[in-house]
């Protein structure tokens, strides 16, 4: 069901130097099924992570920011689908912690340089002796070609496995890209992946890649909405180990534009392909924010408009019940917003301006356009000179289907 | 489908002294079906209004407020449902008026007298012309005892009527409140309704009138939330005639605190019922937040769990997916919550304390909560001794479809 989700061949995946992975089958929630992905890095690499706002912080998300803030050095990642250790309480931070120790003395390495990460169902215990049983098969695995295998194996309601990968030549060096995420649903700004994973073979200062890790996240995942619900576990991660011998220090270095770019766009492609795959989705929006007075209310009128279950449920059914979006708008929370200066477009169809349904708009015009797969909202404010976007998707009978049916 | 909505028989409807219905097909949407309504007020009524915060306010709504300001004294009430006149600019508000217009003719009174309300599409010019034409025909069946008429005209995707009728005694004086609502989509706080009407024979000074339908609409209209979506056209009007003989000029008269609780728990069924009745509803829910530092901060919570997609379709599937709830209340915007003081129940079972799972927990107590069609969601945060609560419902596939089809 995806929406025009791109999923590269094994040959367009290209290996990171100084990134390996192993996968496993842990049995956490469902037998046969691999739900146990372990990165090694290499030694030096610089990690930056950005986490979930929600006040319910997983465990997992808990102790990452802890082992990111005690600076020992991030040799390795854990993840488990299946269980999100989430409202678990002490015991649920005790089984995060011992995954970290269970996976640091089979790769030599100090607990506190693990991250762990976990997606799936909140309130339940983790299986934790199942999940570190398995870690010795994840080890005996890794290997640097294993990115595509690890994308699926961090699905859970993901129809799709969600992966990016590029190359750029910085000075003469070739740099490498690649990077995973997965969620399909409770997705939302602030985080608003459940799990995403960038590496790149660049080293980067660790001050200067938790700067980009903060900013990429804000244009990528933090631009997404499918239902407005912020999941507990939400985890962005940027490694960079350095192998290509390409190192960057300060913003000031030339070549870091091209490389932030790089990476911005990997993150937004990573981001976009979890809208594209929604659970339910048959149709992928962006809403694109013109003429606002600040940033603060172009996301305000997106996410408003990206958000309603009437717009919503109206694009799944391709009609172009367009009142619905001028009531979203008219909701956001703009007190002074003078409803006569909005014009409205549907992709390149003028369809309202002055507070009303433009003259020249025929219906068939905006039947037309809703009857694509990728449809783009614009809406000019006329208040001043900010634009912002945010991407979302319809909202069908398939995500009620999968949302009320998950743990059965 | 509606969840326990209680309609009464024909018989527990008390017509209100100086208030008169007359209904007629107009044929705004469809043909041969009843869609407009006329509410004649005796002379020397007292009327009142509380109208959507969207700053997309449908014609008919800045018509009655011009009206209301004038001061001229209201008459008569005009409702037509298939046509919103929202998003219609300037035609739209000339249509308004000449709905009003006509009407006065046909009444004798003025034009300013007269209070117009729509319900139905956006962005679609309103036929004035076949409203007004009928507008005789409503005129002619005007008569007191046609409330449980008019709660079947006013309604759209409503399956039920909504309508509440009681008598109190007051100093040895009987009292009648006879009220209808409308709608069962695009619901949410400020205003909670799409239309609603509460009329009493008692009488009540217009300003304490005014101060009780701000406060009334609080505690009734503003305390329900369907889809978030709120309308361009939400409108709650009280109108107190005064033929009871018993007269009310201040808050301080004795008689007052009695009137205005009745016409607050009219007004909050009223509320209710358009949730009992919302669009593909099989559940109703309250969510009552306690131990809050603010009304604001209960408020917040309450509506951020009323409000996520992903406990809504959790109650429709029946499902004790309680962590969604407590993400829900994660990412409720407080930023300094903490989650280990939280309690959460559904009905009388403890499910989480602690920032986890209660020890004494069973799947199936949840369960068996979770089977009936009323639904307590009891949270408390530990972290003042303010309470409030909100009303709401699950969200199913019959959502999505009505949404998808309306227009249709």
């Amino acid at each position: 069901m995806a929406v025009n989700l791109h999923i590269p061949s094994e040959s367009e995946i290209f290996p990171v130097a100084g990134v390996e992975i192993g996968i496993a089958e842990a049995g956490i929630r469902k037998a046969g099924r691999r739900d146990l992905t372990v990165f090694r890095l290499a030694e030096g690499a610089s990690v930056a992570g950005v986490f979930t706002r929600n006040r319910f912080r997983a465990a997992p998300v808990q102790v990452c920011e802890s082992h990111l803030a005690a600076g020992r050095g991030v040799r390795a990642l854990v993840i488990n689908t299946g269980n999100a250790n989430a409202g678990t309480g002490a015991p649920g931070l005790a089984a995060a912690q011992e995954t970290c120790a269970a996976l640091a003395g089979l790769l030599g390495i100090e607990a506190q340089q693990v991250l762990p990460f976990s997606t799936g169902v909140i309130l339940e215990p983790l299986p934790v002796q199942r999940l570190t049983a398995a870690l010795p098969q994840a080890v005996a695995n890794l290997a640097p070609g294993n990115w595509y295998a690890a994308a699926h194996s961090i699905m859970t309601t993901d129809t799709q496995p969600k992966i990016v990968s590029r190359r750029l030549e910085l000075d003469g060096t070739t740099v490498t890209i690649t990077g995973i995420s997965k969620g399909a649903g409770m997705i939302r700004p602030n985080m608003a992946t459940m799990l995403g994973y960038l590496a790149t073979d660049a080293g980067i200062d660790t001050a200067l890649l938790r700067r980009a890790a903060g900013a990429i996240a804000d244009r990528s995942f933090n631009r997404i909405t499918v239902d407005g619900d912020t999941s507990t576990n939400d985890s962005f991660i940027i490694m960079a180990t350095g192998r290509s011998g390409l190192r960057i220090e300060s913003e000031n270095d030339p070549r870091y534009a091209a490389l932030y770019a790089a990476l911005e766009s990997a993150a937004a492609e990573l981001a976009q392909k979890i809208v594209r795959d929604a659970e339910g989705a048959t149709k992928f929006m962006t809403i694109r924010v013109e003429e606002a007075a600040s940033t603060e209310e172009a996301l305000k009128v997106a996410y408003s408009v990206a958000q309603s279950p009437l717009v919503k449920t109206a694009f799944y059914a391709s009609d172009p019940n367009l009142g619905r979006i001028l009531a979203a708008i008219g909701y956001a929370g703009i007190a002074d917003l003078d409803v006569d200066g909005i014009r409205l477009w549907l992709g390149d169809v003028l369809v309202a301006s002055q507070g009303g349904r433009h003259p020249d708009y025929r219906e068939e015009d905006g039947q037309r356009v809703m009857k694509e797969p990728e449809i783009v909202v614009r809406i000019a404010l006329g208040r001043g000179n900010v634009a912002d976007t945010v991407y979302t998707c319809d909202f069908s009978h398939e995500y009620v289907s999968i949302n009320a049916d998950y743990r059965s």
